[in-house]
């Protein structure tokens, strides 16, 4: 626990490691957090729910932290406006690092004086590795967030030249077929996982089939070629409404090249800079309108009846065809900060894990008998299971350990920030 | 149908009949809709897919119409923007009921002409059965819109002094238990239902509980008075932030008695006027938000993980139990404009239509297999699947041929002017 | 007084009887009123500052009209909220008309039995006076709210066919200078005037000139034509923030003819329907913003330094010229409901009263030494001195005693709803 | 000018020497400026209107610069959209300082160049004036707009310990009478001057008195404890609207002292951090509505209508009474970073600048003849002339060549971040 603890904290400030202290003090919008807030809120998590608890004796390392850096949790107290997390620029960033360190030494010498006289105790045990999650949730978050950052500069700054994703080859789509019948969803194993992938529960799964691999920017770029932004047809009601309220022409981060006109060719914000699109990578910044629109448009030109899988039937997918997580994906924690290479996919389901996170047909809703966390940590997941959606998978950006079938990402209908694309299917 | 036709359009003018001109003019918010312009939009339906379709020689009654009568229907075009309907003086009152005549005198016409030579095709026939269950719809609407404007005038007007919603006994809540296994969920007779009802499909359901009846207002005066709309622990974070953005303290309508300063007794505004809180009636006017908190609360004070049924367990227990529907609930096509007086329920489950929309915890997403209807009317249903929860039951102002276990009203979770309320489940 | 009360009164009911109770109950925006409201709250300034101040045994026609028809008289007491004029259904239009008999009668017993015994006192005088110029003042809102809400209904709905304002021969414009020196403003004659036009106060002037006549619908197609709404060389800065976040790029109630794509004629809309743009009309329906920016760029072009004129400028011309008010203009009461014909104006200062309110240069302050009234009244002008411009002369709307020269009119800068437009001035 | 070039631009760079690079970086609010921005523009306008201008084979520093620091400038082309000024991590604040320093050597070149072959031209000279006046400006903006950043942080971060402002003797409140007549207001001297503080013109004043000091914190808490914030009768209408609609409850950055729940004592926030008030210092952080509203409650108590001064009677008094500019208030550059120990002021107006600038009841409108200067920097001023307010003299945080009589700031009526209070007048 102490090397993996080590491990862990340490890859979050490596990924801190090539911004600027204006560049970890800023927030660009509401949704999006400081680089500064993150470091120190999951270091907040660990002296809140493990050193208060269990620290002989404890004193907080600045007593106005507990509501600065208190992201959600009502039964911790108040929390500083989320808004507002940007203009906190004292304490500065060398006071944050202090405070991880300082929080860092105090946990080393919980567990060593834990390890004197007795094993840790379950929950100590279960507290640490639930902040471990935590942070590594937060590492996401913390590029997701300077990605938006940056891509406000109009001088387009680089986060590192080190995050290209590799070319990948292209790849026709092809239908994988599933059969009828009842299935488990759900944690099953014994590895951690949050409260909201338990319990494990029967479901009952009519005859679908799958696309092979993710949705590209090339087909993205039919859609759009097709008037994909401009038909109300293929959209929610919802989601034209926002379409037209936000005059939405095309995906988050995309620009028409510089000085063109018309016949655009279109470039997107990266984390290596302003790039054309490549049109055989996996589709991304797309929010769960334009996923579902996407889905109806291609439908209607195939002839199917396509849409996005349900939560049921990718994690059934995941589950029966074992794909091997190792070896696929561009995984955040892959033992560089940039992504590895695509391993060669020939077969089967690919892209599910390590790539995007991927939009489900599911409302996240707690599986049957869900129970949170007892305690504050309860708040953790069960306080939002209303008005958002489900993704499944991992993006580049995700920690290796975090892509399992039963993990429950979520996001509202309208986000476009995170590493979100999509996978088409469809009922037999 | 001739018959069928003229009740339903008859029923209709009947609801109308109480208000003013200036009445049915108004529009009191956004998400609801003048009285005149639900008179004129139900006969546009006819209009456009009836007699548009099958009327030799179609002439529209006005051609400006088909824009400001189009509620969201974007493959017939245009729509005039919907927080605008309550400015539309012109047409007035009177032509919008010429319109209605000429429409009824058309449908008729058409339907003797096709009587005459053959039988009126499959065709015409379910889209006139379509235009009826629409306009029935639009009955419960006019009665919650006009609800709603009267409650914004401080002289507290009258809708009708005929519709006395009659006392209830009190009864005990009682828990009713379902095993656990297959179910299907979805219509199975041969009778209308909308395209969002289809296909039936296979389901596998835990075992829950389901009380016997509603929550009622006696409950949630327990509720208010533990500080239910003052303890963050009982909501949703989106919830919460609802209760403090929009300064919550009541369910919509209420009022505290007037002059009174402390220890208040509460009213309420109902169609004959303000009226004291009756606590035996069914709670009703919160929205998903409130039932949800609700549920979390009273769980806690019961020690048990209380919460909202989900749509197939109520639809299940619906088809298990076989509730007399006839016999229940205060039905607005009952024989009388108002309710009747509640049958005598006396075991098992009560209450399940005719008294209030129940909140479930299912999100409004198609059942698996769902294709919309061909079309125009391929728009009535399908496009607002996602940012809902599912209704089940029926309200005190629903036709009463709209009260059937697979029928899916659905509303977002900040909606508070239907008569919504809940009944509470539990997992076993 | 007895004859002038009854001729006010009943101006105030020909101008709503071309409406229907719908016309006359819809609020289309927050600055509008209803028509209705318009007819009541008229009345409530007569029953609350002269029948409660000197009716014996004073009793109001209904409690809660103290308070739905209080527009912002703190010191009465609450006020409906303004937005939400237009919901208030019931007292419905017939019950209004009621309240104003009722008031007109005992607003008569008051004055006879006044008479019987002794005079009526100065006191009562004057708020009979009061009110009946408050009314004409809420005359000319009427029909520019009627007229705001017509203009909403795409069917284009005429007021009244008898409205058309007479063309008018092509005049060119010619500058009449004035010499620098003392001058004085603010009221000096007998009659009644506003406490806001007091006191009569020196005024030093500059040299200056002033156009001979209003600027032209000619004169804006022009300044249209030029990219006047498309080049921010011409605006204040909070013009042009307006013109962009509102994409304005022509008048209120202008539009491009129908059916057409590029080139196009304009119509705008009237009190007697959607009329084609004439060229050598004043021009009318533009905020102060667009009147400054348009004096900017006629400046450019005519290599002066042309400009708004102050209100002192232009109360001092009115006062030299001796405009003849009572030849002039289009004004509301000369005997009908429409306007007469523009009066042969061949030389001098044209157009100074009756056909578009004037903006001003000038910020709408106290004049130097004002007391407002005492009591209630006293809020009638003096808490809105803040934010506005002065605007001069009067509209075809405005009842032909309300135009005097030192008459003060205000709106805020974004403003256009009013009759309003503007003649050049140029510093000497 | 060389000599005075490095001052100011010294002088700047020693305001934001307190500040850490997150405290240079981060925007509060639209309205106000991170640091790191101010010392970019204001070197920005020297690149822009004297470089680009007279420097040979003119390169800019940074092409992407022109727009990226361009305040409002529409003749020099597009600006970063102002609420987004705080999203600019990249340049950081060492390019920023390098941007500084290498455009202080081209100008130091530039003056060099032209002083070996000829005098600098009038028209450069002037530029160049206009640039250090205009960086001035930023140095007091600069002052308020990290004083806002840091009044949100709830640990209350101090910016600079040597900013006491020294305590001010009790002075009781005298009346300075000026009798009516003719008067000049406007720039007469020959040293430099804004646009708009031209031309001098004849103002005719009547009689008029002055109080001899500033409204102090003691009056306002007077004020406060009757109750003034939540009397509509002592407001304007939209001021009360704002106090309604914001909550307002104190001035701009007070606070009760913690701990303190009924009969608190008020604490601010000031450059050297949280403080308790000081009842003798003058009223300071109120914006317009504030101060009117003051002003009429105070005239009630006194039974003297009370009202601001308007900006001619204000520059009238000053001019008259001569005050001794350098002996008074507490300059920004006064020698020290912290202001100086207020004179000792026995009789005569007192406070006329150097302390807070003083609101007047006169909107910010081109003096007669106004004339804003040729190109580019004629959008300095001009473009702003609607809907603001005068202030007049000159505040702690001025730099003390900018105290004159002719000087005309401006703000809105509901800004309350800038160093704000005022002098009571009244009409004799």
């Amino acid at each position: 626990m102490a090397q993996r603890y080590a491990q862990v904290r340490a890859q979050t400030v490596a990924l801190a490691a090539p911004l600027s202290e204006a560049d970890c003090q800023v927030q660009s919008m509401p949704d999006a957090s400081p680089t500064k807030w993150h470091l120190a809120h999951v270091t907040w998590f660990f002296e809140t729910f493990v050193l208060e608890r269990f620290e002989p004796g404890f004193q907080p390392f600045h007593p106005a932290f507990r509501v600065l850096f208190n992201s959600y949790y009502q039964a911790v107290g108040d929390q500083h406006p989320r808004p507002q997390r940007g203009l906190i620029t004292r304490p500065d960033l060398n006071e944050v690092r202090a405070y991880r360190a300082q929080v860092d030494g105090r946990i080393a010498r919980l567990q060593n004086g834990a390890t004197d006289t007795e094993r840790p105790g379950d929950e100590l045990l279960n507290l640490m590795e639930l902040g471990l999650q935590h942070e590594q949730q937060h590492q996401e978050l913390l590029l997701t967030d300077i990605k938006h950052l940056l891509a406000c500069n109009p001088l387009n700054p680089i986060y590192s030249p080190r995050w290209p994703l590799c070319t990948v080859a292209p790849c026709a789509l092809e239908w994988l077929n599933f059969d009828a019948g009842m299935t488990e969803v759900g944690q099953r194993g014994t590895g951690f996982a949050f409260d909201n992938e338990y319990p494990r529960h029967p479901v009952w799964l009519s005859a679908f089939a799958l696309a092979n691999r993710l949705v590209t920017h090339g087909d993205w770029l039919a859609f759009m070629a097709d008037g994909g932004y401009t038909t109300p047809r293929w959209w929610m009601s919802a989601g034209w409404e926002w379409v037209r309220s936000q005059r939405i022409t095309a995906p988050q981060y995309w620009l028409p090249a510089e000085g063109c006109e018309s016949n655009c060719e279109w470039t997107t914000f990266t984390l290596h800079g302003r790039m054309p699109i490549d049109p055989h990578t996996p589709m991304v910044h797309i929010n769960w309108f334009e996923a579902d629109a996407f889905a109806r448009w291609k439908g209607h030109h195939e002839g199917l009846p396509l849409r996005l899988p349900t939560e049921a039937e990718w994690e059934h997918a995941a589950n029966m065809q074992n794909p091997c997580w190792a070896e696929q994906g561009n995984f955040l924690d892959s033992g560089a900060l940039h992504p590895l290479p695509l391993a060669s996919l020939t077969d089967g389901l690919m892209q599910m894990g390590g790539d995007v996170w991927e939009w489900t047909g599911s409302s996240y809703l707690p599986h049957p008998g869900y129970q949170p966390w007892e305690g504050a940590v309860g708040e953790y997941n069960g306080k939002f299971m209303v008005n958002q959606m489900v993704l499944k998978g991992g993006s580049c950006a995700t920690p290796r350990s975090h892509i399992r079938a039963s993990y429950r990402n979520f996001f509202p209908t309208d986000a476009r920030w995170q590493f979100t694309g999509l996978r088409l299917a469809r009922s037999l």
